[in-house]
Formats: structure tokens, C-alpha cells, sequence
């Protein structure tokens, strides 16, 4: 935690987490002239580092891997001066001023934080799935339904959860197969379901792997005990894994149920100079420039935060 | 209005405005196989095709041309199979099914409609402001302030709009005028800018031109009749004339005191099916990304929409 008498740069933000969103703040709050820290666990572990192909992020056209767009935000931000180092944060004290960010081998201080460490707790794990993400494999029906125009398709996940995203397939696709562990329906999905032409649906069952080289081929599941092998080219998958990364915070801040930040339409928390951005926050479309928008939104906020304080305390102001 | 009996296309989404928010809508609602149609009054009328140089634009390195960015929206929503034709809105009428959307020669029907017409009453009308764009002419401190570095700068517009912008750039420049039509300061205006460092009020003051070949070099006021000129390299205007474009709704859908458009977090008016993205809606931060991401959002909810009322209404949905 640094020795007594070192002297420390205070940061005006410390961002945490260095996808789409906390790079976006990065650049944004960089570029406002504010010292600028990105605390990056691992470039590649975030959900767009996995991702395959991005081909709908408005502004870059064609097919672009999710890594070499991360790596474009990130040379973004590093040129308009914000320095993004690679580690894990381990805990916060959003109590003192400044603010303290705890990584391993020593803590930072900050006037605001933003916090855009994501939704991880599950890496693909399916075999096969990072492989064809993007490839056949996707997180988003409402997204990709329309490229399986009449093809054969699997739904992975808790009823409630997909039978939303197979309404979308439906429209497109020529048989979706609804796979879920659930071994009884509830009146209401029974009827949800019956209203759905050509869903096939497989209680009681787990998906083991995506098969294909470069395009999905298949799958295959184990039903009751039983393997089986459906002939599909897409597979949707809705396993209830992306956890938001909020452990480090050890409930300094609330979450919902679901375990995901609150915040409000500037992107503060509960407390004052902490926002959270990205796939950490509670919302329903998670889509790269989603992301990326809520952190220009995030440092213009924390700009104003910044700027404002040294209005009312000027004794951090000189 | 097209004759009896000819066969008419009923779109998904029509999508009124071609700008950012509009041309991402109608990425995100083309890719989701929506048929989906922009009309766009004209591509070079709007906020980003006035732009000079965007540098900030999460995803596109270095100083791109506002138009250029347009263009590349634009040839990506019409890869997806989106229309994009070059006609006005005169009115709407969102009572029927399908809605309907009335330009010059003739309406057109759609399931739901994105409106995207942005905020442009007021044109570039500072002489020099057009071709300066960009170029040392800005309508955003937190966004550039961090350019004029012991710089002098001017900021006009009205006194309560600017002074929080003001905030910003004493931060940096070395000097700044703040040109005003007021003539008399409140008590809380006047102590606002007495805890500000560096500010030259030019009270009563009208900007009258813009100097500058390449850069901005100056900038000329005319002060209770007479003519002075100000040795800046900056300018920020704030000269609320960035209207909510929403004449063709006759008050179809309510706005604020602004005259801005009321959505919720999935950017849908109080109309079912009716949305609105970018700056014609109610907001703080008007930047290009911000945009986009609204027009995602609103693509999606869109095809919840449509994808919805196909279950509850099955008379639409063959």
C-alpha cells in the first residue's frame, strides 16, 4: 500500500475494468483533462475480448473481432493520455477522500471512481462455445435471429428466461429446440410454448458441446440420461452465468437481486463520485455501444462531479 | 396518399431522421429482419453532418469528418437491408394500424416508428461558425476544454446555461470571455462568477463573427452599439437554438417546457410502438456515441414490440 511519506498520485478517476464501457470513459474523461487510471484485470477475459465477429457496432463497418475492437478503444483512450495498467483490484474504500482502490501490490487514490468491471462470473464453457461464438453461437436472438432464416436452431436455458428469445426465432427459424433442465412446465409456459409453431422442446436436459469447425454443425445434449445430436446451425445460449463482477466491493454498494449496480440516468451510485458503467449495471440490452455510450456518459458525469466539489471544498482545489 | 387499391408495403419501422440515432436504429431494427425505412429530409442538414473533425467516437481512431461518420452509419444500416430515402415529414398519424407517416408525394405504413429527427431550428448562423467547426468552434466545454491549455477562449450564450460550461474551461484556458445578452446579473449569477478565476464578463454583448482561415484566430462582439474584437482561439456557443425538431407531430406526442420528447429507459414515447432517439429527446449529453446507443436500444424494443403484439393480436401476424 505504498510506504509512509511516498509521495502518490492522486487520479481524478480510477476506472475499473477495461471492456468497451471503461475504456469509452477512459477516452471521454481523458480527453476532459481529467488524470485518468484504467485497472485492468486481463484484456482478453472480457466478454468482448471472447466474442467472434462484431459486425453491428455502428461507425465500423464489416466484420471486426471483438479483441481488435477492444484494442482500438484502448489506443483511444491511451492517446488522448489515459494509462491503463494490468491488474486486479481487490477491494475499495469509497469512505476517505480520496476515494482508495486496492490492487495487489498497492492501493490508488481517486476523486471518482467507475466502476465497469462487467458480467464474467461465466467464461464459456460449453465445449465449443468460445471457439463458434459469433460463428453460430450467440448470447442475443433479438440480434441474430434473422441470419437463421429457416435454418434448424437450439434454445439453451431456464424457461422463463429464453421463452422471450424464442419468440424471436420463431419468425425466422424452421424448428427451434427449446433445451432446458426444467423437468415440469408451469401452466403458463405450457401455454406461452403451445403458442409457438415448430419449438421442440427438451425438458429434463443439458447441452454438452457445440460441434463444428468453423460454423456451427450441431449439438449435442443429455436427455434423462441419454445423449443426443441435434442437427442445428445456430445455438442461443441463456445459461444464467454473467454474473456482474461486484465482489471486490464487498457490498459497499447496493445491488438488485440480481446482483447488478443501480444506478441513475448520469451513471451514479448511491454515493457520490462512484458511477458504474456497462454490464456491472442493471439493464436489459447489452450490446457494445450500449456500453460504450454509458461510459462518454460516466466521465462527463464525473467531470462535472470533480469540478463541482472544488466549488464547495475549495481546500482540494490548489 | 397513393390511389385506391394500390398494393402498399407496410413497413416494420420507419425510422424519421437520417442522422446517428436514426441510421444505428435502423442498423440495429434491419439486422433484427425488420423491413425498416429511414426518410431523411436531407443527409448534410444535421448536427453530425455540420460537424468538422470527430476525434471522439469510441471504435473510430483519429479525426474523421462528420460527414464521413454519417456515411459510414448509413452504408451500414443499408447493408442490413435497410431503405434510406431522401423525403420530409409534414405529419403523422399514430391513432391507426399501421401507424402512418406523411412526406410530400405520399405516406407511408409502418408497425411501429423511430423518431430521430434531432434538434436543429438554429443552423450554423455565426459568420464563420460553419466552416470553423471543429476547428477551435465548440458546443461542448467538457468535451474540449482540455484544448485550450493557457489559452484564451470565449464562450456566448445565456448566463444560466453557460456558466456551468464556464466551470469547465477555467480549468484550462487562461482566459475567458463570457459574452452575454444580459444586462444585469442576479445576486447568485454574480456570486457564481466572482468563485471563478480568469472570467471576463463582455455583459450585453452580441457575438457577431468568428475569425479564422484554418483555426479560430478571434472573435468579433459588438458591446452596447460598439464594435470590439476578442484575441481568443476558442469559441463555445450556447445559443439555445438547438430546437427538438417536432413541428410534423402537431402535438401528437407531449413535450417538455424545452420542447423536448419524454421517453423511459427503452425510449418509448407515451404512444405504444412510438419511439425517440437522439437529440430530439429529453437529455443532457448530446454526443455522437450517445446516439447510437439510443437507436440500438429503441431498434430492439421496437422488435419487442412488434415481435409482442403478434401474440396478443394474431389478426396482424399473417
Amino acid at each position: 500500500m505504498g510506504k509512509e511519506g511516498d509521495a502518490e498520485t492522486i487520479y481524478d478517476v480510477i476506472i475499473i475494468g477495461g471492456g468497451p464501457a471503461g475504456l469509452s470513459a477512459a477516452l471521454y474523461a481523458a480527453r476532459a483533462g481529467l488524470g485518468t487510471l484504467v485497472l485492468d484485470r486481463n484484456p482478453a477475459a472480457g466478454a468482448l475480448g471472447y466474442a467472434g465477429r462484431i459486425e453491428n457496432y455502428p461507425g465500423v463497418p464489416g466484420a471486426v473481432r471483438g479483441s481488435e475492437l477492444l484494442a482500438v478503444f484502448r489506443k483511444q483512450a491511451e492517446r488522448f493520455g489515459a494509462e491503463v495498467r494490468q491488474e486486479q483490484v481487490y477491494g475499495v474504500d469509497f469512505g476517505s477522500e480520496p476515494k482508495r482502490v486496492v490492487a495487489m501490490e498497492k492501493s490508488y487514490g481517486a476523486r471518482a471512481v467507475i466502476i465497469a468491471t462487467g458480467a464474467m462470473g461465466r467464461k464459456p464453457s460449453i465445449k465449443g462455445e468460445a471457439e463458434l461464438l459469433g460463428m453460430g453461437v450467440s448470447y442475443c436472438a433479438a440480434c441474430d435471429a434473422a441470419f437463421y432464416k429457416d435454418k434448424d436452431v437450439a434454445v439453451a436455458g431456464g424457461l422463463d428466461e429464453v421463452i422471450e428469445e424464442v419468440e424471436s426465432l420463431v419468425r425466422f427459424a424452421r424448428r427451434v429446440y427449446l433445451v432446458t433442465r426444467e423437468k415440469e412446465l408451469s401452466p403458463e409456459q405450457r401455454a406461452a410454448l403451445e403458442r409457438l409453431p415448430n419449438v421442440v422442446l427438451k425438458a429434463d436436459s443439458r447441452l454438452t458441446a457445440i460441434e463444428g469447425q468453423v460454423t456451427v454443425k450441431g449439438a449435442a445434449i443429455v436427455r434423462g440420461g441419454a445423449e443426443e445430436r441435434l442437427d442445428v446451425e445456430g445455438v442461443f445460449l441463456y445459461l444464467h452465468g454473467s454474473r456482474p463482477v461486484t465482489d471486490f466491493l464487498y457490498g459497499t454498494l447496493e445491488t438488485s437481486p440480481e446482483g447488478c449496480l443501480m444506478v441513475d440516468e448520469n451513471m451514479a451510485t448511491s454515493i457520490a463520485g462512484v458511477f458504474a458503467v456497462g454490464d456491472v449495471r442493471c439493464k436489459k440490452i447489452r450490446q457494445v455501444v450500449v456500453s460504450t455510450a454509458e461510459g462518454c456518459i460516466a466521465a462527463l458525469a464525473a467531470e462535472r462531479y470533480i469540478n463541482k466539489r472544488e466549488k464547495i471544498q475549495p481546500q482540494w482545489s490548489h
